[in-house]
């Protein structure tokens, strides 16, 4: 029982030793199987598909949920072949509340709540939880966990670059408003609703739907996009160059030899 | 007296030595009154929480300004504990007419102006003056020093290739007026009016009010776009590498010891 | 005959040796009928130009189709002067499903095709496919071969950001649709729907044909639109650090001498 | 007499020696006059402004003519003083087709030809050239010059990138025209009406005056925007590595040492 446990947990967790055939096996089904639920989800909500798929995607969905059930059992089970998860107790306490594990239980959980939930609005916020399926998928994907590096790495300077630009945006929106509010009561109707307009100019969108009319409003709108470009191209300049060098990294080995000894130092 | 003034100092001012504590505590307090004023400005411009929250905003602006107020005052009194303000007349004088001194004037002034103030048209633009309250952030700001230093640094490059800019920006919008003007004369109505196409498309935000239908001012609408997009990244890219040169200095020790002999490296 | 052939050769698949001027003109023969063709294709498509030069257009298509097929068939014939493609039949047979050939007989098949089909839908998809024989020219354009060789090269980085951009956008997509679709139903109709909203903010884009109106709705479009600028600049500042590297590395000889005592020094 | 034309020459063109004031003092008077300038010709269509000054208007423009015909010929007159023109025939002659005595032409040229010109169309063209003259600050923009030697330098690969995003606009289009055209026959009525589509989806300005509606058409124009941040890109950041490139390089002095005889090297 516990070899069986072990073997288990080997293909559930780890892609190496013995049991690799097995493990990338099962793992390429569970991709799949996510990915074909991101589809479900997304097309089930076209109307005319929904009508003539209707079982099918019923059944998916219950498939689908009974798998990551059964998965999502079995991996508290075999936890505990984990050094950080060892107690028999305690350690799979541990591991339900750690985050792959709280997003493996958010897979399942809104379909069990469903069940019992008799309010129609609830129903429709938990078939939207279910896109968060999508997520499992981050256990898998080297680009969810470069992407975390790369902004984590550089959390200061994006949250410094973003304070600035909410900052301008509030400045910009508020003297739009005094501008346009005049001219236009019926769209710039508040700041909040100038700073919809602030964030489309800003950011270079631009919908159409509401812009300045007012010559003044028009200089300032000319002034808010140029200065727009500037102020949203710092956290794209900050991300691709943490990017980079978090790509480039690997390629280029750091070993170098100190002048005064020769020996290799590892930067 | 003079004891007190000088721990006053300490708390208003400096953020080290004994009084760490209560200064930090009493800026804490500042930037959220600060934050708060900012958001009342915003939402009090919203009808329905105006209407609902009428007294309540009153209220927070009554207290604002008798704080800042009180602050702004106890500011003045003890700045001849700074070096360059000591004289304890003429040093005053020129504290008050500092940048930061004159911020936060700005910050309290349009309230009392206001209650003098019987013509409307001023009061509507010494609401609009409150918003420049959130100025008074850039005090602690790190991000807003960051950036000044950033725009310094670079200034001359950015007046160049704004120049260049704004010289694009006629010469592109001209062409255009004289293009389009015969097909729509109510939307290409003169060069200024032009020039709102001309940063709507060279900054790429394309509002879709005003755009040209005769095919040679497409022809040229093209152009236009595909210049903006050149253009206006060269200000961009300035403040990038400018802004990742001011952030990378402090991060990277340009020198470091060898590991295995103790002597210094230079990277 | 072989003397001929080697000749031949030469003048079509080289541009160095004894034929040069010949293979020089030839070359530029194609170029500029291919040139021709991908102008003509384009205007055919406006009714007054058609209208007008209907027989100009039709003797030009059936002159370039004469001109590719001799050209095509000539080059099959020639083609085992070439080492790879060396054996009288089998050589042939390969060279007929290289990249190059292929590309030859798509620009030559619709024509073909077209004699014999009577199904309208087909011609006009065929039409189509004329365009693709602006893509003969990639075999001269070093343009095309660079950006080539810029994708290729960091291919992995490419996949892996735009798997996250897509997650992203399906991510976005999804919250979004079942924020507004209760108050535009008639626009947000589904999430694939919802997918042309997020493509269009997350480029910036922004048709106007479909927006959020609702307040939860501008918030998430707002955040979407920031996101975006960042998401969608991942791609490109691999694309520009990646074009940067190969346009760079032929024009800075790494190695140089000093011009004092004429030894290297490796920069 | 020719002492006189050597003091001339100095202050009409350089800015150094003896006469620098003067010289100063008349190339400031010249940007003013050539600023203001163009801010007459942009106010000039204005409606408004146009009633109300058209008499200043007319003088400013007399007054301007006057001036730069006298400063034209005055330049004629002394440019023999340049080693190169130095022929007091042959000399003036090559000067005059210089280009920036071809500027200073194009500045007054339109006055005297609308003297004689009866057809309003050519009065129109004519007017739109006075623009131009703007472009005779370029003898004193620095920005000018960098912008000219940063796209000069860069110039093969520009029109390498520029090349590469034409033929795919051109392949964006005609796809894109044969899935829409049946939808909106109206809008996507030829494959150059729909290279407009092109260029403002592919540069993301999104006038929203034309856009697909077909799913197809949705999914060719999300994918086309997605590449056009790609695309536009390259251009863009060649353009910003170059501009860098030249901003940079006087501020980093590129002396170094031989590492073998130890003798300066100048990069």
């Amino acid at each position: 029982m516990l070899h069986f446990r072990k073997n288990l947990y080997r293909i559930l967790e780890t892609s190496s030793g013995k049991r690799r055939g097995i493990s990338l096996a099962f793992n390429l089904t569970l991709i799949t199987i996510i990915t074909l639920n991101a589809i479900a989800i997304v097309l089930h909500t076209v109307p005319e598909y929904n009508r003539r798929f209707a079982r099918l995607f019923y059944n998916f969905e219950l498939f689908s949920v009974c798998f990551f059930t059964v998965e999502y059992l079995l991996r508290i089970w075999v936890c505990v072949e984990q050094e950080k998860y060892r107690h028999w107790f305690w350690g799979r306490v541990r591991y339900v509340f750690s985050a792959s594990a709280i997003i493996d239980f958010l897979a399942i959980f809104p379909f069990y709540f469903s069940l019992f939930a008799t309010d129609l609005a609830i129903v429709r916020i938990l078939r939207l939880f279910r896109i968060f399926r999508l997520f499992r998928i981050s256990r898998y994907s080297h680009a969810f966990r470069l992407i975390q590096n790369v902004v984590v790495d550089k959390k200061e300077e994006l949250i410094l670059s973003m304070t600035f630009v909410i900052f301008m945006l509030i400045i910009v929106s508020s003297v739009m408003y005094y501008v346009e509010h005049a001219a236009q009561p019926d769209k710039f109707t508040s700041i909040p609703a100038t700073m919809w307009w602030g964030v489309s100019a800003m950011t270079t969108v631009g919908y159409g739907d509401i812009h300045p009319i007012t010559p003044l409003g028009k200089l300032l709108g000319g002034i808010a996009a140029i200065m727009g470009i500037g102020l949203f191209a710092l956290p794209t300049g900050i991300l691709v160059s943490s990017f980079n060098e978090h790509i480039r990294t690997p390629h280029r080995p750091m070993t170098r030899r100190c002048p005064h000894c020769g020996k290799e130092i590892v930067s």
